[in-house]
C-alpha cells in the first residue's frame, strides 16, 4: 500500500470535487461537492441518533437504490429538527443538483452540519450549486476545496488517500472528514466523504463499511455526544478497471486493508482536530474476553471526562483509567488488569496484576508532557483487542461550545 | 413535614458525630463519624462500578446483618485500586472503631472518599480514631463537622433535616451529602449518610432506599463519571419511639414523602456544588411511555457535554437538547416532542410539536443568565415523567480535574 502525498477524494480515477463559499457561514468555504463521471457503488452509515437531521433522511430514503452520482454537503447548518421545511429543503437541493449535472436527484446524496434546529438558508445553496457544479475539477485544488467547505469549528482539513494493486490493476482510495465536536459515533461518524475507482460489488462494499466503521469511527471520542448528522459514505467508480471484487476475489484482503486504513486515518484525524484538544490519546485493550468487551472499554477510558481533564494536566491520575473501566458495563476482574502509559519520551507502569506499583511522579510529567499518549490495559481474560482514540478536555473546548452560535 | 433549620445526621434522636484532622489531606478535617446509641436498622446502596473500592467491599461483607450502630468515613484518599492491603485497612479501621467503641467491629461501616490508587495511611486513621471517639457528640456543632469532615472538592457542606409526625409521634431525618466530581451515580451514589430515629423494618428501609435512589442519586450527574466508592448508608435506631414501620403502617406514605425529600435535597446540594458548577440545571421529561424511558431521557441530557457548555454560555442551543434525547436510547418521536426553557426571569418555548418556535434572542439571554434554569421536555407518548438534576461545564471544571492530585 502506497500512501499518495496530498491526496484527496479526487485522487481516484473519474471523481470530480469542488468547494464554494455561498453565504450560510460568516465566511469561508460552505458548500462541497463530489462528483462521478459515471453511477458509483456506493455505501453509507449514518447516525443511530433518533432524532435524525433531514439530510440523513433523504440519504437512507433513496439507497433503496445503491447506485449514486453526486454528494453535496453544506456546513454551518445541520438541518436538523426542522421539521417539513427541512425535507423540502433537501428535496430542492437533489433536484438542483439533479438538473444541473443532467441526472436523477435519486441518484444524489446530500448532507449537512453545523448548528440544530436553524431553518436551512436553502436560497443560498441553491445559487450556490450554480455557481458550483460548472467548477467541479479532477486537481488536487478541486479536492482540498471541496475538503475544506465541509468543516465548521474544525481548525485542519481531514484528507488521505492511499494506492493499492489488485491483480496487476493500480486502485485508489481517498477520502475527506469533517469532526470536530458532538463526536461520539454510534454505528457511524461525523461527515466522511470515501472515493475510490475499485470495481466492487454495492452488497460487498457495504458489508465492509459496516465492519470497519466498528473499529475506526465507532471508537473514536471527543465529547460523549452523538451527533444527528453523523454520515460516512464510500463511492466506488470502479474506473481503475479492476476485477470487480467481492469478498472471494484474490487481493479482497489487499482492499479491505487499505480501506480500513483510509477510514482509520480519517478518524484520528478527527480526534486530534477534536475541540479545544491539545492531547492525542490512544487507548489499547489487550487480553479482554470478547472483542466487543475490548471495544466498550477502550472506548469508556477515551470518553471520560475526568481521564481527558487529567491528561489536559498532564496528571498520571490513572486511578480515573481504572474507574472508567469498571462503569463501562464490560465484565473484568480488577485484580489482574495492568496498566502503561507510554509515549515517545519513555513509558511507566501504573498497575501490575492488580497491584499498584509505585512511580516516579517526574519521569510521569515527562511521559505525559508529550501530545501522543498511549494507555495499554492488559486484562488477562482472553485473546481479543482494540484500540480507541480520543483527546483531552481543555479550557478551549468549554470556550468553544459555550458560545457555538454566536 | 417540617424542615429543621441548621439540620444534621444529629438531629434525629440517639446520634451522635464529629469529624477531626488526622493529616491526610493538606488541611482541614478528614475523618468523620455517626454513632447511634443503639443498633440500628440499616441500608445501603452502593456502586455499580467492577471497580470496587476496599470500604465497599466491606460494607457489602457486613451488611449480612443489617442492624449497624457506627460509620467511620474519611476523605482525602479513597481507598480504591489499593489490593490486598486496602482490604487489610478497612479491617483494622473497623476493628479500632470497634474496640474503642465497645461494639462489634462488623457492626461499622466504613467509607472513604479521594484521589484512587493511593495506599490509604492508616495509621492517621488509627489515631485518629483514639481522638475523635471521646469527642464525639449530640450538637449542631458535632453534625457540622462531621459534615465537613467529609468534603473533598466539595466548596459547601450538604445537610438537612426534617421532622414529621407519624400516630402522634415525632420522628427526625438528617442527613449530610459529599460531591462533587465523578458523579454519575448508578444505582447508588457518591457518599450520603442519612440518619432517623424512626422504628423501621431493615428490609423495608432497604427497600425503600432502594426505591428512592432511582429518583433522587441516580438522577443527578456532574461529570458521567460514576465511581469506585459511591454509597448511601440510612440508620434507623428507632428511638423516636413510634410503631415500628412497614409498608403498610398508617402513616408509611408520611414517612416516605419525608425520606424523598432528604434524600432528593442531598442530591440537588450536591448537583449545586458539582465542581465548577456555575448553573443549577434541572431537566424534566412528561409525557413518556414509561418511567425508564423518562429517567433515561432526562439524564441523557444533563450528562450532555454539549448541553452543559451552552448553559455554561448562557446560549439558548436547544438543538443540543434534542440531540441528547435522540441518543439517549428511549424511543419517542421527535415530531411530538415540545421544549420549553425557563427561570425565574422568564420562559422560552423552543419547539412545540416538533416544530421550531422563533424566539427572541434577547429574551433567551435574559432567561438563561439566571443560575437555576428548568428545561421542560414533553413528549406526548404517554404519562410517565422523571427529573434529573446537572450542571454546567465550566473553564473550572477543567482547572480542579486538570490538576487534582497535586
Amino acid at each position: 500500500m502506497k500512501i499518495i502525498k496530498n491526496g484527496y477524494v479526487t485522487t481516484p480515477k473519474g471523481f470530480k470535487a469542488g468547494g464554494y463559499a455561498c453565504g450560510i457561514k460568516k465566511d469561508g468555504l460552505d458548500l462541497g461537492m463530489i462528483y462521478s463521471e459515471v453511477p458509483s457503488a456506493t455505501a453509507i452509515m449514518a447516525t443511530t441518533n433518533i432524532v435524525k437531521a433531514a439530510p440523513i433522511v433523504w440519504c437512507k430514503k433513496v439507497m433503496i437504490n445503491p447506485m449514486k452520482q453526486a454528494v453535496i454537503v453544506n456546513s454551518g447548518n445541520a438541518n436538523a429538527c426542522t421539521g417539513e421545511q427541512g425535507m423540502n429543503n433537501v428535496l430542492s437541493t437533489a433536484k438542483s443538483v439533479g438538473e444541473t449535472l443532467g441526472i436523477d436527484p435519486e441518484s444524489v446524496l446530500v448532507a449537512s452540519t453545523g448548528v440544530i434546529g436553524v431553518p436551512l438558508p436553502v436560497d443560498n445553496i441553491l445559487s450556490g450549486i450554480k455557481a458550483l457544479i460548472p467548477n467541479l475539477g479532477f486537481s488536487q485544488e478541486d479536492g482540498l476545496s471541496a475538503a475544506q467547505a465541509i468543516l465548521t469549528t474544525d481548525t485542519v482539513i481531514k484528507t488521505i488517500a492511499v494506492e493499492i494493486e489488485l491483480q496487476g490493476v493500480k486502485v485508489k482510495i481517498g477520502g475527506m472528514a469533517k469532526g470536530s465536536g458532538m463526536i461520539h459515533p454510534n454505528m457511524a461518524t461525523m461527515l466522511s466523504f470515501v472515493t475510490t475507482d475499485a470495481a466492487i460489488e454495492a452488497d460487498v462494499l457495504q458489508n465492509l463499511l459496516k465492519e470497519t466503521t466498528l473499529d475506526s469511527y465507532n471508537m473514536i471520542s471527543v465529547d460523549g455526544d452523538t451527533s444527528t448528522n453523523d454520515m460516512v459514505t464510500v463511492l466506488a467508480n470502479g474506473m481503475a478497471g479492476n476485477i470487480t471484487l467481492t469478498e472471494k476475489t484474490p487481493d479482497y484482503e489487499i482492499f479491505k486493508e487499505a480501506f480500513d486504513y483510509v477510514h482509520k486515518t480519517l478518524a484520528k484525524k478527527i480526534i486530534r482536530d477534536g475541540e479545544g484538544a491539545t492531547k492525542f490519546m490512544e487507548v489499547k485493550v489487550r487480553g479482554a474476553k470478547t472483542k466487543d468487551d475490548a471495544r466498550i472499554l477502550a472506548k469508556s477510558v477515551v470518553t471520560s471526562s475526568l481521564v481527558k481533564t487529567a491528561m489536559f494536566g498532564e496528571d498520571a491520575n490513572w486511578g480515573r483509567v481504572l474507574c472508567a473501566l469498571g462503569y463501562s458495563g464490560a465484565p473484568f476482574d480488577p485484580q489482574k488488569v495492568s496498566l502503561v502509559f507510554s509515549s515517545q519520551a519513555g513509558m511507566i507502569t501504573l498497575l501490575n496484576d492488580g497491584v499498584p506499583i509505585t512511580f516516579d511522579e517526574d519521569e510521569a510529567k515527562k511521559v505525559l508532557s508529550e501530545t501522543d499518549i498511549t494507555m495499554t490495559v492488559e486484562l488477562q481474560e482472553g485473546d481479543e483487542k482494540a484500540v480507541a482514540w480520543g483527546c483531552d478536555l481543555s479550557y478551549d473546548y468549554v470556550k468553544i461550545n459555550g458560545d457555538y452560535r454566536s
